[in-house]
């Protein structure tokens, strides 16, 4: 192949929100851009806004994106039509299993995983826009099917779009996701789900909510496919995360009477995380 | 007394971030406003801002307001000083422990237990807006010092600072906070706290973190003073509120490989929290 990022032509399989928001960013920076989804009418809303220059299938593509929920894109890459030589690199928030999958493509293609850590609450194509990966860190994931060519063009994809190349082995960034990012989520939904409970016994519990709770809960406001396809592929991990989690949350508990004990170990929390803000920043989802 | 608010001088006990906001909320609409708080240089500056007319002790105040964390509200009610006819409203987080003691106060004086439903992960003086409560609920418990007149001026300052009053039983207030409020911050010292762990097996970790983690944990950065005043003042509630999240995380916990059921239940998770946005909105905390 040895073509730059610019003489590629670029497929993505799912317009929705990361799909369209990479369209979008790739705009002039690839020759050709096509995209395929479910719902036609996003189709022909993005190739009326001049965001994709035609609606095509994979087969002719110099690179192919799949930009679907995990699990589906598991059940998609068997049936992949590709030409030899061509790249694919998907978006789904689990690698694991999908490297899996990729592993196992033809030896005449290449295949690179990747998650790109951005996301809005919002989801579809409505939702996308042209910055959303800028600044994120998109992480990398080797494959049997990695060349440095395959490298080297996927990387060039990422800066294209304003992110930050990050690679790592499947299954530590399903280890370290399954802690940062599906476990802060789950209990965004079991923190929701209690309080749809409780406000069914009183109805004043929803007046007295405010920025804590909001916050505390705007994950429970993702589309439910897209979490379906993230926890069911990486169910293990967030099983083990969530017993690490009971650990420390067992732990705080017996200090909830200890006034002593409970400032000293709260100090240290509050101060890990204005840290954490001082390096970080506090970044927003809508 | 039947002295409407703006013939009131009002005396505010810890100027920090509530405290604060509360004074310069109230600047213009009270014939007096004196602070005494144990940082004498916050004194200074409110003074030096205008934001007080002077500094005092609670002995000629016709409202003392109590603004510190619940535990020292506790050990301060005993000690104040009050002239007869006095008002005393508490703005701390939890009810129960602290109306018990407002109950207890002398009969000349009257007593209001509230909880206004705003803040800021930030705290402290530096922090307070004249804004801190517009649009706030803000609870208000009947004690046994709690008269008609005592009613009619706790309502008129809640409306003075562009707050809402809201009337509750202080159990069912600690009840309800313990789920809506206590629990969210606990989880969110717990998140932390394995993240800071994990990031200490790998570093790689927080690099992956990006808005939903940010948002899980802002709790976390919250004052410690508050939240272990906040803990230990409603230690029983809280630890009930927990046992209840247990149940509702090992359910979702059970569910991870069973894509149809975790679909139809995070569905309507989903929906009950979208709902919820159209109808308060989503509200931030810096």
């Amino acid at each position: 192949m040895t073509k730059p990022l610019a003489d590629c032509s670029v497929h993505i399989i799912g317009l929705g929100l990361m799909g369209g928001s990479l369209a979008m960013a790739l705009g002039g920076k690839v020759r050709r851009l096509t995209a395929e989804d479910c719902a036609p009418g996003i189709l022909q809303k993005a190739l009326a806004n001049g965001v994709i220059h035609a609606v095509d299938r994979s087969a002719e593509a110099d690179i192919v994106i799949l930009a679907a929920p995990a699990d589906q894109i598991i059940r998609i890459i068997p049936s992949l039509v590709l030409k030899p030589g061509a790249l694919v690199i998907d978006l789904g928030s689990t690698k694991t299993r999908i490297c899996d999958q990729l592993d196992a493509l033809p030896p005449d293609v290449q295949a690179v995983g990747g998650h790109p850590m951005c996301g809005l609450a919002e989801n579809g194509f409505d939702h996308a826009i042209p910055t959303g990966y800028h600044g994120a860190r998109f992480v990398l994931c080797e494959t049997a099917r990695t060349t440095y060519e395959a490298k080297w063009l996927a990387e060039a994809l990422v800066r294209a779009v304003g992110a930050h190349a990050l690679w790592m082995d499947r299954s530590r960034h399903d280890h370290l996701t399954a802690l940062i990012s599906h476990l802060p989520h789950l209990l965004s939904f079991a923190l929701m789900e209690l309080a749809m409970e409780a406000a069914g016994e009183d109805e004043a519990l929803f007046d007295l909510a405010a920025g804590g709770f909001d916050g505390a809960t705007r994950l429970a406001r993702t589309d439910k496919t897209m979490i379906v396809g993230m926890f069911c592929t990486n169910a293990d991990q967030l099983r083990a995360a969530v017993n690490q989690f009971r650990t420390h949350l067992d732990h705080l508990e017996a200090l909830l009477d200890n006034a002593p004990e409970l400032n000293d170990e709260l100090g240290q929390i509050v101060a890990a995380r204005r840290a954490y803000t001082t390096h970080y920043g506090e970044r927003l989802i809508s």
